[in-house]
């Protein structure tokens, strides 16, 4: 497998055309919106070579007989589902922000996987075997896979065929011998510039005569006509005029590095293309992918409040308020929150069905309960971690304050905390809570829409109740005949 | 294994002495106080011979080879607390009520596995195989045995050595050859005059000048020396005056049938006496049974919420308004808080550790999350079937008023909803609603402490969160040497 | 002004048509389903001649030149609409239910004053007049008036004029020289057979094919064709078997006594039809008259929140827990939950607009969202008295128990909390906790729809936020030309 | 009264010692970080002028006998304090952060109003002249005062005596015949650079071996041996490097400007020190400026609510998302939770008590509950307004992609929300909700902090909570002798 070097050139070499703060950028692994993604990356090919971390980060492919990354993993089985959404939870604590491109990578290849079987099995096409090909391919090689899903979507109250633009879809625009032509463009990709291949698939389900719409496929992110924006929250800006490690809270990481992907009439030769018109699987094809990316993004999530826990008790701890029964009381509301959205995931995963392909996707009631309830908990540790931490959370100085000899003894004077504790230290852990809680990056607003909203999430949990089966049993019970 | 009517007659025949609303109750099976959770523990007998339940309400028990009562199955395995805690979801919306002594019945057994073998382990006693031979007897008779472990407990701010009168908590008032004398109280202990056996433990960790009061044993609700005093909550109040059942919402089960049990200097004889003076076990005990409690509690209240959607989806259907946006939001609310708790419960009984005894006890942060949000989603359950079910839930009349001929026409024009659901179903239904929302029942205020109260499961949160890891990996990130 | 044995007589001899439990009621005024409404209204007439109450209980009227009850007072400023809600919050510690048709009563009177003065304005009639007329006769008598508006409704998904019986909304069936004659039933009429006038008038806005369902008028309810049918919920029960005072917690007043009132082609002398074919004043009336009612509402249901607050504060100290952080943490945010609805109310009277009649009206927009929040406060202050009284809210044996010599010596032992608390006194304040909570009163479950349901309160904060100025200022501030 | 104009100019000249970022600040009125502060308070003035705010913004002062700013007023009545509030609220949606030191400035000088009244009246000094004559000062000449309160407090579990050092607090060190000489620094000072005048007093009480610490003045941000050291929260830091209008969504207005005062021995003219040493005056002053302080504070937390609702109702129409049930929704809670922050502070000014002085100080339970609720408010609307604005809040490119003539078609096409809204637009409002969800700004994180943390809110509500009478009339309910 590969090693964190060996990814990092591997990308440095792809040069995908990006930019950036509205400028091209010569080299996504240098610039700062993209570079601590790439290092988030890195860390999941560096950690799945450490001995004690195997089990968790790599698993046997049954099409390779050999490990493979767990993030290319096809889940066969409920196990397989816990392990990933253990995986994402594991993680963070070490990150703190995003892998890029490869949680929603899990959640494309599993969804092709499912439903390339399922249409060839009705169709009697070949669209598993091109799947399988492709694979193995990115299992043998090691590579970085992201998900592609989001598309610009225009207006919300119409649907993919009733738009203005008929581009804010992405669709084929032309069906050749060789392969395809899409244009359209796929938004908020996290890592995709720094992936070596994009798996793209519909968003939501397509009607018949939506069929331009229904179209699956791998490519690589530096094809040709294909264009990727940065995004540029507040948090991102930072990084331009500021280079001091002290100020970040998590500078190695701390970045998401989703970009806009435009697709300029870019050509997908005939073996990456794995549907091209077969709305009618687009429906289940976007609940399988919604079921994946919620198990991890709710691991994640989860992962992330549990790292709030952490450096909101060390700011308690330099503040000497570690014993108060208000903080003890956040943090536990904190990991009671966390505990439930974790729990709600991996139960998703324990009771998960399987597919006629193999894979095993997870119920649908328990993962949107748990990516909902994840949501909740973030937005709580942000704000219970701004509370313990304090007011100091928003007047912290810059390091350059410390280093300037006019006044470095006066803010190490006064923004100390516990006599023992240095002022650096506490302004270290200060800033990482700015970072968690949002104001100092994008977690909690990225966690609202990652893995999808809230109000999809509700709207999964009313189909996935069995309330008919519990109207039964209530009408039974109060005698009802 | 007992069918159904042959556990009535065993329970019929052991004249237990029992006092209810201040009479002495000639015949416990036929007290309205009572039959109602003779009825649902009737339940676990009859649906655990029928054929589609076995996998879940039975289980093969290596220590007698035969198949027998999940409620009295010591958990070997994830598997084993999983099933524990899908049984008691699986079956409330059956009862709607309290199986009695089954739930704590199995938490006390499968702590009194552990901790005999840990005892025995450490001092060389032979609490195990005499805790063996009990248990090989009540699988052989499939008999229904109650855990016992709450005391008295008097002034809360003092521990048990403290008290003013000391029979508060319940203790060994002498050691015989032949066995011992207990005297004290087990308080709100849910069936235990309906149980065969009663499974008594100490309710908390006690110090070393509390040896007497740790202790434990098996002792049948008639033995000499032994009162029961019925619990006397608002809904038990109306059977006495009342045998109408379109009345009750849940006439056949809602009733919890819970007892102060009095020991007034009862004789244990040596072969059921499971732990005498051996203090520094009881702090394990204590956790372990909360968290085997706690498991299926959980279960317990996820179902009666799942049982709560039913009803209000159902009188919303009654009402006409099954399409108003905030009818169905209110039913996912429900939903999605009975799923966490249930997610939760799920992954804790994944997540068990083993104990070297050979039994697994379920995650303590998860399974203490799990309690905690259980009782959140029934109250909220509460309100929000309230809320759907209308005014009508305080207003509807009884059936003596859809009786008396002089307002019988009027009250069916009068309390229609739909046209075309006859009165009666929606009074049933509004009913049921009553009974679940905790008027007509003490379900939600039982939630509250059943297991334990919300400030342990807090406690134990906290100190399951594994924080001092996190705050590593805190300080890691904010580059804190 | 009346005293409160006048008040009783009163009532007393005007025997309406009431049944209760299938029974026809010889006097209301001695049942125990009616007995303590009585009491809690004749509590308002008691209090309102003591002098320290003076400023709260009484006003001077304009019309009449004396002082009359505050229930029966014209609001003319924001003042005194402030002092009509802080009369609820002040009285419900002292009765702790319901005075019965008095909340609703004021609201009734209130918006006729106002609707009356609009329609003669516009049409030329003389309902104004009228209505002042018998406003000085009942302000002159000191009569209890009832504000009844909901009705029986059918099918919620259907106007008043689509119903399968068209009886379902009150209705005129004839017009006559010297009256009109009605049809139907008002429902969920909390002490309308206590009452010695109830105020009739639309629930809903009609349209002009629903002329026949816009009309108001004053009635006594022994007014011939009148018939109450009383609710039974489960506590009201309990009543029918036991009359051991110490059994309630609430047992002077703890009913809230509504009825279903049906109209068997009622006759209403002209003189007080209010509103005849109207249909274009109805919306505004409902408007108004929900402002009103929630006004009052959110003060009782603070009241009540204050109460359970006390309550739930003697029960801690009796257990020995009144020092544990989270008591005390439950206790404030019973207090912080009940301040906001409180706040809001008073503010919503602070906010008033007058109407051209010289009624000031509560401000929409907070006096929504304080009936909201009342409910929410109280459903919260329902979970939290129920965890800080402890699980003996649902195990406490009745007085009868205490009697039996054969075991009364065990439940006072093992029912003591703290050494120097009578058991007794724990008994006591534990039922007045299992009352309050809902499982002894419909309190928390009739304030969810006392004063109209959430998605009403919910619509009206929608329709109420100024939301187009809100989005002008966003513009601007964001630089949207 | 100054002119927008005068303000600026005053301020331009006094050139307080400002450092930012590490380095000096040469003119703090030009700098990045202070500019737009200085444009919020210049709104206070200029606003101020125009005659349809004049009876909100201004009022007679009895004590010049002229019309002065309402942030200089001493609250003589309920009304005073109402206007204060509305005041608050009203503004923030014309700036969408902070008016700088104006709002504690109110604090401050009613506080010090108060306080200095009645230490003369018990201890016979001068102080109350002195500072009468500092006030009729300040609202002769219109300038702006800071109240400055929080110290840099140290070790949090140790009490200002005990601190390892003894500067954390701010103290006096040196008593003379003209005045006094402090050291120390207070902490987080919204605006202070930019007042005129900084009125200092206690953050706590303080105990009788705590004289050094009970010190209250004026001073201005000039004085000699002043240093301010600015906050650098992420946000700010984005302008260091960028100046586009647009990318900010609140340019002109978004940034909180406060800094760390460092006190370096400065010498305090007899005439302008208020409190020397008096420490049993400490807690009731700190009471006092804390219930001002939370009383102004939650009118422009309910205000920033107000614009938050604004915003994100043209994000969902720029989406158009507008009419969907679950947007409608969120923005009713949004509305429904300011106006539950907004209600109780009314109130509290309503109720308010008055003091010797003739200060009329915020009821204590409801001003507290107000500010709790103000901070829920604003953490549920950043929430609220991500869900509903969707995941470009995260992702949305910088006004230079807008330019680059590479790309520019590629994002207006594909940034497109509905046909006939511009993509600017779109973009402009999701700047504003990034900015208003903390995410572009500090103002939630700010929220949890400014006016005092919740624990210290929740601990006033307790105090205030009037426990004991209601714990009284629960006994008398229950029949408790």
């Amino acid at each position: 497998m590969k090693s964190a070097q060996d990814y990092k050139d591997s990308i440095r070499a792809m040069r995908p055309v990006v930019y950036a703060f509205g400028e091209k950028v010569e080299q996504v692994a240098d610039h700062p919106a993209f570079a601590p993604v790439l290092n988030s990356i890195a860390l999941t090919y560096s950690m799945a070579r450490e001995t004690e971390n195997e089990n968790l980060l790599t698993a046997k492919s049954p099409f390779t007989g050999r490990m493979t990354s767990r993030f290319l993993h096809i889940c066969q089985s409920p196990e397989d589902l816990i392990k990933r959404c253990e995986l994402s939870k594991f993680m963070t604590p070490f990150h703190g922000a995003c892998i890029g491109a490869r949680c929603a990578g899990t959640a494309a290849l599993n969804t092709l996987f499912a439903t390339t079987h399922d249409m060839d099995r009705k169709n009697g096409t070949d669209y598993h075997q091109r799947f399988l090909k492709f694979l193995k391919h990115v299992q043998d090689e090691d590579l970085t896979c992201s998900g592609m899903v989001t598309d610009a979507k225009g207006d919300r109250s119409l649907s993919p065929g009733k738009q203005a633009d008929p581009d804010v879809y992405l669709r084929v625009v032309e069906v050749r011998e060789d392969g395809i032509v899409v244009r359209g463009a796929k938004a908020h990709q996290s890592g995709a510039a720094l992936a070596h291949f994009n798996i793209v698939a519909p968003t939501t389900s397509m009607r018949e005569n939506e069929k331009e719409f229904a179209v699956a496929f791998a490519v690589p992110p530096n094809a040709d006509g294909i264009i990727h924006i940065a995004e540029a929250p507040a948090p991102n800006a930072r990084r331009l005029s500021n280079n001091d490690e002290m100020d970040f809270g998590n500078y190695e990481f701390g970045v998401h590095g989703s970009t806009l992907v435009i697709f300029n009439d870019v050509f997908i030769p005939r073996e990456r293309v794995f549907m091209c018109g077969e709305y009618e699987f687009t429906a289940d094809m976007a609940l399988t992918f919604g079921a994946f990316q919620r198990l991890s993004t709710t691991g994640c999530k989860s992962g992330h409040c549990d790292l709030a826990c952490g450096a909101a008790a060390v700011a308690a701890d330099y503040n000497g308020c570690e014993k108060m029964a208000h903080i003890r009381d956040k943090i536990v509301d904190m990991s009671f929150n966390s505990a439930l959205a974790y729990g709600a995931a991996i139960a998703a995963g324990y009771k998960a069905r399987p597919t006629p392909s193999g894979v095993y996707v997870p119920d649908n009631l328990l993962v949107n309960a748990a990516k909902l309830q994840a949501v909740e908990a973030v937005w709580l540790a942000s704000k219970l971690a701004t509370e313990i931490a304090g007011g100091v959370i928003c007047t912290v100085p810059s390091k350059k304050d410390f280093e300037n000899p006019d006044i470095a003894l006066y803010v190490d004077k006064y923004f100390r905390g516990k006599a023992d504790v240095s002022t650096e230290n506490r302004v270290r852990i200060t800033r990482l809570v700015e970072y968690l809680a949002g104001q100092g990056s994008i977690v909690p607003t990225e966690s609202s829409h990652g893995g999808g909203p809230a109000a999809v999430q509700r709207l999964m949990i009313r189909l996935s109740s069995n309330l008919n089966y519990l109207k039964g049993r209530a009408m039974k019970m109060a005698g009802i005949k």
